[in-house]
């Protein structure tokens, strides 16, 4: 049976990977995350879009809020507080149960693809989620203070700052993660979905990682991304005026421009259906459907769709 | 005015040291910290006598449970086991806000002397809580599986393999933290007060700091100590039988002796007060009180009660 490479930010893309994880058996699917997010902070290893994947294929995420861990409470952040200690970036008790096993076992030499598979094994995870690198690549932000790494910039500083560039630290130089690297080569890899991520700041590191762009372009088999927008943006305020300051416009049309040479199809959503006509004569096939995933049903179903546009079977 | 050292364990002694601090200012009373039962847990370093005394002067200690913070929960340690990590140790949420905190500053190589001040000065703590050493002392106790550190023995074993003896790694070589040594040191250095600690597993390895036996005893000061028995126990069942295995007795009679050369006086519950004919027989003079402390009045009571045995006094 063929095998299918996802490619997933945060909160978004999360969703899409549990669908797809849903429909497709484990051998059957690699979901490569972006670790362009991942910061240290209070001396933990804090990975927030490899845990949006993994709390979301194990059922472990906030459906309410829309991030984090599902009946989380604050109280050691709370004491952090008291003692002084910064507390711009707020850490969930569950969440921080899972950095600080993740900096335990990194401290202790595992590599980070080597952590994530233990710790979403022992959540009953049997899906293969990996980071997009084993090196540390980072996200950062060109703003009138200097280079500012994205969680400081998008947390801290609420994308204040006019920015003026964008960069992933640690590329070229990153390598794709063994198991990223094994889906990209793999003989029966039949599909790539690119998850409804943001493409600028979450699918943008993983495109930088050593030789992913080429690869990815070298190999014979349908491109598909789900947009992230919905009724033409979807992004966030604050995200919507960095991209803006870059340059970048927000709109299906740019996606399939920004994804030019790699992406065969775009599904969008029913409120974007106007966009169609323009990305089938720009050469990207597009399928119009509804893309909010407000449960597993929405889930499954966007994953069928976006599978279906690759012509692959699922279970 | 004159200055008071204090040497203190875990809970029992906190809650005196929270007494002598209660009728003590700042400047006149030093808490020196025994860090024997320190360990590396998860990556954290827990130290938790520091902490007992930490939340005790804090007015954050739970005083139902008997140890730990009050308002406690322990999710971050649930996510933990989930995550297949060990679980022996319980962490609780707010616990673990004070060991990230910590860890983090010694990571980034802080002394934990400098990481205790910057810590119990941000609860609001004025007076001078210092461990021991600044150097990693570790109680070991031998069994029949070899030397295992204090609370892999006390906590994850519970005391079952049989004890044929107790060290204190890292001694001789570990030196007084500088806030200890500048205590012993002081001209007006007017009494030291051993809290009810438990002697051999408590105060011992503060005595076992370089040095610290040898300037105790030159001082020409008295040496007061608050006997943790009541009704001629108090040690809780497993440490009976550590205690018993490595053929020490619990007795008042015995704890005067351990501390032969050094104490001056103890002070004794009422309900051993046949206990005080003996002391004095042995040199060692003795007071008799309710040292059952219950809330801040007990504290603060056998605090002044244990400044008195050495004249001096309190505010």
């Amino acid at each position: 049976m063929s095998h299918i490479l996802a490619l997933s930010g945060g909160v978004g893309g999360a969703k899409l990977a549990a669908g797809l994880a849903a429909v497709l058996p484990p051998e059957r699917l690699t979901i490569a995350v972006n670790t362009g997010d991942d910061f240290e902070h209070l001396g933990l290893t804090v990975c927030p879009d490899i845990d949006s994947v993994t709390y979301a294929l194990a059922g472990l995420n906030d459906t309410v809020r829309g991030w984090g861990v599902k009946d989380e409470t604050w109280q050691a952040m709370a004491m952090l507080k008291a003692l002084g200690e910064p507390d711009w970036f707020n850490l969930g008790d569950r969440d921080l149960g899972m950095h600080i096993a993740r900096s335990w076992h990194l401290r202790s030499g595992e590599t980070l693809s080597q952590v994530t598979a233990r710790l979403t094994r022992a959540l009953g995870i049997a899906h293969a989620i990996v980071p997009m690198s084993d090196a540390p690549v980072r996200t950062q932000v060109r703003t009138e203070q200097g280079w500012l790494d994205f969680q400081r910039y998008f947390v801290a500083e609420q994308c204040r700052p006019a920015a003026s560039a964008i960069r992933f630290a640690g590329t070229p130089g990153a390598a794709p993660s063994p198991g990223f690297a094994a889906a990209l080569a793999r003989d029966d890899l039949a599909a790539v979905v690119i998850c409804p991520s943001n493409p600028y700041l979450s699918v943008d590191p993983i495109l930088a990682v050593d030789g992913v762009r080429a690869a990815l372009a070298a190999r014979a088999v349908p491109v598909i991304a789900v947009s992230p927008l919905v009724g033409g943006k979807a992004l966030k305020g604050p995200l919507a005026k960095l991209l803006g300051e870059l340059g970048q416009t927000v709109s299906n049309a740019a996606i399939a421009a920004h994804y030019a040479g790699l992406l065969d199809h775009l599904v969008i959503d029913q409120s974007d259906a106007a966009d169609a006509g323009g990305l089938r004569a720009g050469g990207v096939s597009a399928t119009i459907t509804g893309t909010v995933m407000c449960d597993a049903d929405d889930r499954e179903r966007l994953a069928r769709v976006a599978l279906s546009a690759a012509r692959i079977e699922t279970g």
